[in-house]
């Protein structure tokens, strides 16, 4: 591990652990990517799956915004494919597309296909990536991963899919294989965490982007052991909990990474989301943030909840927007301000600027 | 109008209206298709709106599904964007994209490209085929328009969205506009499902497929009164409600045809699309149907809410899903059965055969 520069600004831990804090921490999904000049610029042609596995060009990429924005935590700029693109799934990300597969997963004899990851071997670049930036930056590196169900889905369907019918499909008709299929990529997703949080990471989401296209007795049968089983394994770790060496606790010894779930148009699933084992959940715009907080109860904390089509409006419509989220979680310990998904491509990088003044200057009333 | 062949099943009428029925009604949105060989043999190459444009074909493949199934009533073969189609606004149905804008809506002299709709006139074509449609059935005809918003998304977006970040960027930054848009948006549907209903429809459902993607606040404040006059001025009328000729109340005199309301994703905007003014709220698949009637309170009916990728799995799957919805409703009366949203092309309709039978056959617990 690399020595690390200290983390100095650790409200975004301590809002994640329900603690109270100065300023409301605020970060953003997406932040690294597509909206900034300077992204833009260092990209370059060719799959985002080369640009993320040349540790320079990563670590700059996720420094980008944490310089431009101030924000109180930096993401791996990474893909949740990445894990069953190094054991040589097959998998591509076309750009206006997303991640493409080229022979998707249709029977028992594809589980040979899903190798456990070694993560230093396959992955040995995200690695490196997390080490340069641990040592710079002051603000606490989120590592991730995808959820078995999100990651599934683009195996099964072969890509994107509106209505994942070929995933449910395989789910109700064949739920040994499918309990199969969830628990390779559970495997993947505790591999691919462990290793980013023992290479210093201080906090981790798994992305379970889709799983509101479940119903949810569905989640609930076919998804949720596999995503309980991922926090269950990642609980306790992180590098303030690893035996030995003076001085890696960063964030305090005994501090473990808090655990992050999150997924889009969840309103009906958020309490199942806390039940997989999350420490805090994240919330898209269609949830009021105090509605949310009322259907998770005071034990779990919440990331959210601005639109991020509401960032393209005019700021005073997206400070008007901003505020009523921060007002409605009302001063509460457990609230991590962020967009309620990716910042869009189209997105003005100043209005995040703005955005993080604003959030970072609120006070709730009294 | 079509003298008319008698209405002789009215449960679904009876359904909408709250009224107790023998047997729970059931049809399927998107039930005239692409899962249909006898659709897909008759419905040529071309532009889906070219088919639904000729009365011979657009009667055919609507009658398809109810002679199959046995549905308890039928839905006109046509699509949301043909009366902006009708009036020139340059929008077509692309196979496998969806509906195309050739020039998208951006600022305020494009509201000149909405004029209103003559329904005669512009649509003649489709009146044709709801007239030929009432001679035939003994079921009833849905009309149907989209609502405002899902329409003015496809205009300003240019095609499909998944994130509508245009259309919400309009309607925050410019309200006025977007108010006008909707308002010429509003008079397209109430004509357009206006004349639907004086040619002889029964019903008529307002699609405003994806009002989900809206927080909770926008919908209320940019959509919410645009649906409402929708529904105030379609309220009363009917053929039942036509003044004069003997005979042409044929579900019976002073009966007006019942208005749906329905979207995806909107468990969290049901009570507004009640407020909106429907009698039915359709409900998709992730919010149980003993919750939704919980949210929308006793006056008003509900249709779904089957997940349509449930039918894709084997039968034993597809029956113990459908009874779950059916338990779940408990024998209240009020509820049309039905997907969660349209059929996809991948189901096999021996499915939805067995389902209709299915559903015909439940009895609730006493």
């Amino acid at each position: 591990m690399a020595d690390g520069a200290a983390i100095t600004n650790d409200a975004f831990l301590r809002a994640c652990r329900g603690l109270p804090v100065e300023r409301v921490p605020v970060w953003f999904m997406r932040q690294a990517g597509r909206s900034l000049p300077e992204y833009r610029a260092i990209r370059g042609e060719g799959s985002m799956l080369e640009s993320l596995a040349r540790p320079e060009v990563a670590t700059e990429i996720t420094l980008q915004p944490v310089r431009r924005y101030g924000v109180d935590a930096a993401i791996l700029y990474s893909d949740i494919v990445v894990p069953v693109h190094a054991i040589g799934f097959g998998v591509d990300i076309v750009p206006g597309v997303g991640p493409v597969v080229e022979q998707p997963f249709r029977e028992a004899r594809d589980l040979n296909r899903l190798r456990p990851l070694d993560p230093e071997t396959d992955t040995g670049y995200v690695l490196e990536t997390v080490r340069n930036l641990v040592a710079e930056l002051d603000v606490p590196l989120i590592a991730f991963a995808g959820a078995p169900f999100t990651v599934a889905s683009y195996l099964v369907e072969g890509g994107p899919s509106r209505s994942h019918a070929l995933t449910k499909r395989l789910m109700h008709s064949d739920p040994g294989l499918w309990a199969a299929l969830l628990d390779r990529l559970a495997d993947l997703a505790i591999a691919s965490i462990g290793s980013q949080l023992e290479a210093g990471a201080a906090a981790f989401q798994l992305f379970d982007s889709w799983a509101g296209a479940l119903a949810t007795d569905e989640y609930r049968r076919f998804v949720l052991p596999a995503s309980q089983r991922v926090f269950a394994e990642l609980r306790g770790r992180g590098v303030g909990a690893s035996s030995g060496t003076e001085g890696r606790g960063r964030v305090g010894a005994q501090e473990t990474a808090p655990g992050i779930h999150f997924g889009v148009g969840t309103g009906e699933l958020l309490e199942l989301l806390a039940k997989a084992g999350a420490d805090v959940v994240g919330v898209d715009w269609r949830v009021h943030l105090d509605d949310a907080r009322e259907r998770l109860g005071p034990d779990v904390a919440v990331q959210g909840n601005l639109d991020p089509a509401a960032v393209l409006a005019p700021w005073p419509v997206v400070a008007e927007r901003a505020v009523e989220v921060l007002d409605r979680n009302a001063g509460r310990p457990g609230h991590v301000f962020n967009l309620g998904h990716g910042v869009l491509p189209e997105t003005d990088p100043e209005m995040l600027e703005r955005l993080v003044d604003l959030v970072h200057g609120y006070q709730a009333a009294p």
